[in-house]
């Protein structure tokens, strides 16, 4: 059949263009006889895929000379162990910033390594509705590191600044929406994401580590969770996941060919704007429960009257093409993602589709 | 150009059958207008696929009833440390079985988890000719696991029994010779594989753990890292490495359209009864450094009169569309790997070769 819209939450569609490169030379990967992912990942060819794709990253992102770029497994639930394990020192603390499900089990695993403390929550009946202000950051001037989570898939809501956590360093999850638009890396001390939204297949996650913090390591760790070890190393010390770096890197290159981050992120606020526009138009139909300064531009969630209506909106988007659209379990609703890989057109099908569906069941 | 035959040490050659599945479904998985990697962790197809592969090991295998079978990200670089983390209590201590330089790695890391001791090493002047006896093992009743590695990718030497660990939980690395043939997994209390020798593409990692052992893993680690987390989540506690996972399901289903594991154990003996054949034919020629019954029958390690011959042996088998046979680089030589993808035949055109390039060379 042809190709549905994909509006998953990730793993998320990928770029036609990234995949059709991979598909094309999945048995013969530049002439040497065998697909990339049969190639031994000390070789010359994966060597090769693996540095474009760290190269690309920095050069898509810009001002990451004080950062050490890494492709690791595990994805953000292993770093929401991993950073703690090598940044929270014992007899201090490590403050978190809960804004959603996710940031609530970076925290939770954090406090099964060491001692962490919510720095602030905008949860109201287990709902979180908004992203904080500089205000309600209550930060503690000697914490290891601060950590947010810079977009919200459950409930939709997407930090659109960065906060001033002063001397303390900033750690970003990044996951849902890494490389949206361009951003400067320069006040993070960590940044990690998962690959499975903006940057390719799940299986490798990459991190953006600030060298300053990085010194600052613990030693006494095993080695694989080390990250000075996999900095050192350039995240080949054991047997990287081939394929999915592979694909990353065709990713990252469409992402360039559009124009960089720049184009990237123009054509996501287009998107974003096109979406809620169309939610916005039919309030006595459609209601989206962020605040509109926290709105996320990466998944969009609302609600209709009903949840019958949900389930018929689903059902009936599907039938025209349109798939990933059920909200999260634990939320319900709809959600929308629209992670990097989605095409403008493909909104305006769901902006018209919502017109058309509000006009006939409203 | 034409596939060459692929004799790498891992990220190994994969079954073509599974590789064109793979590719002719790359953009369309069965019919639902996207690629496997684009669909949801949480979706219908891919919990199909998810289970199916499972189902595949257990079915495989045989008597894996009181096993769970996990499949994770990090290699078993991070097994070494995860295995200790969850079975390696305070105040008692392991034993490992020394048999080269990955089982070294294993040990080293679990000396940063707790306490562990050496039970047998087979090491001469920091060299591994062969796998110990029964009576050479110095095991500790008490100890919390035995440990060893089942195949030495390094030194080409696999064990061709289970030693007897009394009742002490026999745990075992065996990523480069797992489901090499039928193997009765009843005495492991844990196996595990990384995928990219035998199983699929790296980046998965299979785990047989048995449910009394896992009954006793510490509950005091970070969720990602307890192996009853990931039992109880049928290893979809988090996002799994879905495209990994899919193209392993896709290895399994050829191993099984092959007879299942006794047609897999007879090619691979057969593979490695050609190869050593030919290198003892040459005696003066060629010399295997492995002890006869301690010969890896998935990666033959052998020497050439001089570096200089090894250089050429390599670079005109090369030239014949053969690749992958240099030796480790800590080890030097050559390598065959003759893992479960390589064809019988490319087998016979390599033991050709030998003799061709004796007779020239000799």
């Amino acid at each position: 059949m042809a190709r549905v819209i994909n509006f998953n939450a990730g793993p998320a569609g990928l770029p036609l263009a990234a995949l059709e490169r991979a598909r094309d030379e999945f048995l013969d990967f530049e002439g040497s006889g065998m697909g990339i992912l049969e190639h031994s990942h000390r070789g010359k060819q994966y060597e090769g895929v693996h540095n474009e794709a760290i190269a690309l990253l920095r050069e898509l992102l810009g001002g990451t000379e004080d950062h050490e770029v890494l492709l690791l497994q595990g994805g953000a639930s292993q770093a929401f162990a991993t950073v703690p394990m090598n940044f929270l020192h014992p007899g201090r603390s490590a403050d978190y910033v809960l804004t959603g499900g996710w940031s609530e089990k970076a925290f939770e695993e954090a406090q099964r390594v060491g001692s962490a403390r919510v720095a602030c929550s905008t949860a109201v009946n287990k709902r979180y509705a908004r992203i904080p202000t500089q205000d309600e950051l209550k930060l503690d001037p000697s914490a290891c590191y601060a950590h947010i989570t810079t977009n919200n898939t459950l409930f939709g809501t997407q930090w659109r600044r960065t906060p001033n956590t002063g001397a303390v360093p900033l750690v970003a999850d990044m996951s849902s929406d890494f490389l949206w638009r361009p951003t400067d890396v320069r006040p993070y001390a960590l940044i990690y994401a998962g690959a499975q939204k903006n940057l390719g297949p799940s299986g490798v996650t990459v991190f953006l580590i600030r060298k300053d913090l990085l010194a600052t390591a613990r030693k006494d760790l095993p080695k694989i969770f080390r990250f000075g070890v996999h900095a050192e190393n350039n995240s080949l010390y054991n047997t990287p996941p081939t394929f999915a770096v592979y694909l990353m890197r065709n990713v990252l290159a469409w992402a360039r060919s559009l124009g960089g981050l720049e184009a990237v992120g123009a054509r996501n606020a287009e998107k974003a704007r096109t979406l809620y526009g169309a939610i916005d138009a039919r309030p006595e139909f459609y209601r989206c429960p962020v605040e509109e300064g926290s709105r996320s531009a990466m998944n969009v969630v609302f609600r209709l009257p009903t949840e019958a209506l949900e389930e018929d909106f689903v059902a009936e988007a599907k039938k025209a093409g349109m798939v990933g659209l059920k909200g999260h379990r634990s939320v319900g609703g709809i959600r929308v993602s629209l992670y990097n890989a989605v095409e403008p057109s493909h909104v305006a099908t769901l902006a018209a589709f919502l017109g058309d569906f509000a006009a006939r069941r409203g």
